[in-house]
């Protein structure tokens, strides 16, 4: 029997992987017996549950959606199964639920009232992307999405830059996947040319490229990562 | 045949609990094939080896060591069988290699020498305690240790408010063990009542534990965690 908590599962980064390529075999122990999720995407959870297992009986599971258009106070009800002593999981569209993604606001709730939680081990970009730089990791910061206007975008640039200099902190952020380009070529216009650029992309994929070069290199090399999933670290 | 490169094998965080609670299958293929491995201790990379395959020939396999005690000149001699076509491996304690420990001056040496870098999939209790904390894992800093002195120590913790209560950034640090009774001691006493303090211990083992209250709560309850390991967010 499994303890009643709030699993929360990561999902692969990398859609044609098998899972064994980047989840323990122990998370499926708890999939295979909870009823209730908490998803991002119904279809996509199903895709995924399918695929850790393919004789799961989909048909005997409730799924409940949490989404950017989820309101606040619709969160709350969404752990009732686990108040009433059933094992809840959450499933996110992928990496590691809760990090950049709306569960947090979920787990927060559980948090609140007193209930267990229980992460699960899989791959996140961000960790997969900073053990992979070289970049300081014992100081590091993930900053989501960079500022789309000016002078916000501009002024976090230069924040970053002063924390990479005065408390040597790695700075990790990300962009949309169609402006990967343009934000590299801003970053080479903008900040110092020995300031070291790690773009990682594709991760744990067969493609996969983890690349750190000073920013005057990256102005010379015009890599392509147009539409292709990436993510960003300065040090 | 496994293409060379230098992968970075993370390593479970509870020593008790067998491989396949927080390790891919898939790292294991790498594991099986790498004849050249960095670690920071031999005896606990030789145990981790056999646990991960009972059948893996140790005497076959050359370790070299990197810990904090090796000269930033003898970091990159390191990677002599890697330059020669072998595929190399890292192995940490515990965690994944190069997020905090030495590994991250080897990835760093890699990336300046354009070899090739596969991180792979495994526990990290930072990313681990963000997921369980329910706190913002859109915008994070890990901090390492505190500094121990005043007034560097009481500095740091007024940044790190400033930074939650102006950036909504989650501040993830750590302690010595046997500290972490105290450290809570401090934390209720200087910071804000209402400011959220999440304590991960013991992750991925039996007696796990993560908890999410005010800082008012931990005052009274004065739970005990002395000598466990931990992990401190702060939202």
């Amino acid at each position: 029997m499994l303890v009643p908590a709030l699993y929360l599962f990561p999902v692969p980064l990398d859609n044609d992987a098998p899972v064994g390529r980047s989840l323990p075999p122990f998370n499926l122990e708890p999939l295979r017996e909870i009823r209730h999720f908490v998803v991002e995407d119904i279809r996509s959870a199903r895709r995924f549950l399918k695929k850790c297992d393919r004789d799961i009986d989909i048909d005997r599971i409730e799924f409940a959606v949490l989404d950017e258009h989820t309101a606040p106070e619709d969160v709350a009800p969404l752990l009732r199964p686990l108040e009433e002593g059933n094992p809840m999981g959450v499933i996110s569209e992928a990496g590691c639920p809760a990090v950049a993604d709306p569960g947090a606001d979920l787990v927060a709730v559980a948090q609140r009232k007193g209930l267990k939680v229980v992460p699960l081990v899989g791959p996140s970009s961000i960790l997969l992307a900073l053990m992979g730089s070289g970049f300081n990791g014992q100081s590091f910061a993930f900053n989501g999405y960079l500022p789309i206007r000016q002078p916000q975008r501009g002024a976090k640039l230069k924040e970053m830059e002063r924390r990479i200099v005065r408390e040597r902190q790695t700075q990790i952020f990300i962009e949309t996947p169609y402006r990967n380009n343009r934000l590299i070529a801003e970053l080479t216009a903008s900040l110092p040319g020995d300031r070291l650029l790690c773009v990682a992309s594709d991760l744990t994929g067969e493609k996969e490229r983890i690349k750190t070069l000073p920013l005057s290199r990256w102005k010379q090399e015009k890599l392509d990562f147009d539409k292709i999933p990436a993510i960003f670290l300065l040090f």
